[in-house]
């Protein structure tokens, strides 16, 4: 047969949740291609199915080969799907780490207390505030980040950091006896 | 005459100080560069002087035409010179504005005080801290900026930012008084 030109490959980018790279996912993807036998053009319809394992990184290339659209003179494209983050309400990912802000008080970044930190896996976490929370304190969850995608059995971890909501004003009177109390 | 074929143009960094860009100033830059007449060759040093106007914008090119290299066959290279701001220590540019993060205590930031904000034409100027400052406060002082380039009576704004040092540890006693004034 004659010498047939390779089309270039397709690329898509395919959404996942933090949640999907945590467990795992099968996400199925339509695709319509055209099709060429027997002289004859029509179209195709067709679910690609790709299986998203524990722990993969955004920029993750899945390649379909050949599933671009037929002539009688190419070689189908391949099509490329390429990992993308979804963005997520309450979490940012770090690599296999997920990073988490919380929001407190400054009453409670100085003088303690008791936040409740959401996981990927569902459910809450306890966390005990002891020492004084600054708006640089980072804190480091071990294990509680994603899947190490080479490593699925061991995961990454929750970093941990803060927002903290100050008062907008203040009475004089609490002010005075924050003078008193504060360092200068 | 033969067609001559133009060098590519040299550009060179020239790092200002942002005192050098609210003031106006005048570098002298050395070059060295070949010569070619009367069929020899001989290297000749040579001072460039560049007129920095006030407010100018870092990227801004000045061009010398013509002062690369000489050979038989060519049109000596230009010599571009591109404007780069020099780190400065206490500000940081924004157009035309300066950023300047002044440091200040926990306390001040919720009870108020006064703060000795330093000027980039010299000097220093005494601004009270009236309302609680919060990691993102912003003020803006205006007319404490640069001059702008296209009108230099004018001036930019100085844009004041916070950074809150947080006692990094407090007594249980001063815990518990914090937990009694502060709102939680």
């Amino acid at each position: 047969g004659s010498r047939k030109r390779s089309d270039p490959p397709i690329t898509k980018d395919l959404q996942v949740s933090l949640e999907e790279v945590y467990s795992g996912a099968t996400k199925r993807m339509k695709i319509k291609k055209q099709v060429y036998s027997n002289n004859q053009y029509s179209t195709e319809e067709k679910v690609l199915s790709i299986d998203i394992k524990p722990g993969w990184k955004a920029g993750t290339k899945i390649t379909f080969p050949k599933e671009g659209d037929q002539t009688p003179n190419n070689v189908p494209a391949d099509i490329v799907f390429i990992l993308k983050d979804k963005p997520h309400p309450k979490f940012k990912r770090d690599g296999s780490d997920i990073k988490y802000k919380a929001n407190i008080s400054l009453r409670d970044a100085l003088t303690g207390g008791v936040i409740n930190v959401p996981l990927i896996e569902g459910g809450h976490l306890q966390h005990r505030l002891q020492d004084v929370i600054t708006p640089n304190t980072h804190k480091r969850l071990v294990g509680k980040g994603l899947p190490l995608p080479k490593e699925p059995g061991a995961r990454g971890d929750m970093i941990l950091e803060f927002n903290i909501k100050f008062p907008e004003q203040l009475p004089d009177t609490t002010k005075r006896r924050l003078r008193e109390v504060l360092p200068s």
